[in-house]
């Protein structure tokens, strides 16, 4: 790292999309040079997951990465990433031990070390993540704090397709039939969302009323639901302030995940 | 971090002796700006052990600082270190089984994380670590290599006292007459070393060799005696390179580690 020079920096597994593209243009505003990684990260992934098949379209990669100015687009193999002998893991037990860390056991464990990784070897000066992936951008920036990281993290909103599917590079996996249905994870949230903004405050009421939204489409399952403190992810049983509607389904074989941020009526109000 | 200024760096938990005199002398050598960090690390002791009795001569600490030209002398309170929310955790399970971390099942998982959080703040071109604490240094090393820390570990020889005992904050705990059985630890290992020198490879050969020293010595006993891998720190069934005779033995209430490395007679040859 030269003095002077901020780099900025945006992790991904490729197979990028519209919302990859704004996290690399938030970056660009951000710093003077910008790293894009490309690295399908096989310690995130469990057992029964899709590490094989997980898209890796990198020629397309690289041309969007040179079309929106990327300074070096770092593409390591698994070999130079986890060499004979390779041991250390970080984990972060109280974030990560719910939703998405519960259905994936060692998910976040994999997504923690990487990154740790990659900022050792990036040296950036800030860091962009996506709000879709709402439990890793908590996970990152407590890592980021706990292990003294030196980079500021970045979360910017999540990028949707014009019905609100969340933009994700595993919706390829999805059926016209089932694209379609994909839809009803967002108006889930959506739904949890208004009730809260209409005043209510109960997070049984508000989770129920997500859940009714799913249970109108049969062809989706829960995988969790929730109404959750943005910070430490823990279940909320009154929602005073902020909130985290989380999401995760499943339609035939392919799992999703969303997510949106709602303030409080009476939160709302002391702002105006 | 400036470009050209090369930050050595030499963490120690205070109680400073010649073996960390010599640790700073040495990085003096190496490095255009020398910071040592005087932190008692709590997550890195049990709960039966000696956190709260552990010498904090603070005042001697910093005069020995000052006296060898150390630029910054970096002393963060536990409430720095670990703030509430504080969760994250690096291990490195199989260098950190065996031997120290058997006996001391959360003790390594407390320096690893340690070590990267002041790797981080400090952000040193090189660090160094004695040799005393052998496992210590081995898991240090593989951390940096597999975190991409960028960091260089040295690793500088054991001092000792004139009767061979290793130098530690811990010597102090020792009565006068357990002060002069401790020294039956170097004489053990010694033995061992002296054993496989003469040719015997057979790992069980030497390390009876090194049991006897200390069954002599009726106050002494044995927490592990061991032939082991300088980098796996696997125990040997055959000494045919180098290994490390790494030994722990009590003293009334106190806990003794050492260790040497040695070639083996073949080894040596090849060198010759």
């Amino acid at each position: 790292m030269r003095e002077g020079v901020r780099i900025g920096f945006v992790p991904t597994m490729g197979a990028l999309h519209e919302g990859h593209r704004a996290l690399i243009r938030a970056a660009r505003l951000r710093c003077d040079a910008l790293v894009v990684s490309i690295f399908v990260n096989p310690k995130q992934f469990g057992p029964q997951e899709d590490l094989v098949k997980y898209p890796r379209p990198i020629s397309q990669d690289r041309a969007l990465c040179r079309k929106e100015g990327v300074d070096v687009c770092f593409e390591p193999t698994v070999e130079a990433m986890y060499p004979s002998g390779f041991q250390t893991m970080v984990t972060l037990p109280m974030i990560a031990r719910r939703w998405e860390g519960e259905v994936r056991p060692h998910h976040f464990t994999g997504v923690a070390t990487v990154v740790t990784k990659l900022f050792g070897i990036v040296r950036p000066r800030i860091a962009l993540f996506g709000q879709k992936d709402f439990q890793q951008s908590a996970l990152v920036r407590q890592l980021a704090k706990d292990l003294n990281l030196g980079v500021e993290i970045v979360v910017c909103p999540t990028v949707r397709e014009a019905d609100g599917l969340a933009m994700s590079s595993r919706n390829i996996y999805l059926s016209p039939d089932d694209r379609i249905r994909a839809a009803t994870l967002y108006k889930s949230l959506q739904a949890g969302a208004e009730v809260i903004r209409r005043g209510v405050t109960d997070g049984e009421t508000v989770r129920s009323a997500m859940v009714r939204v799913i249970k109108n489409e049969p062809a989706v399952t829960i995988d969790y639901l929730a109404v959750c403190d943005p910070t430490t992810l823990d279940p909320l049983s009154s929602v005073t302030r902020q909130a985290v509607l989380l999401g995760a389904v499943r339609i035939g074989a392919t799992r999703l995940i969303d997510n949106i941020l709602v303030s409080a009526k009476q939160a709302r109000r002391s702002f105006e």
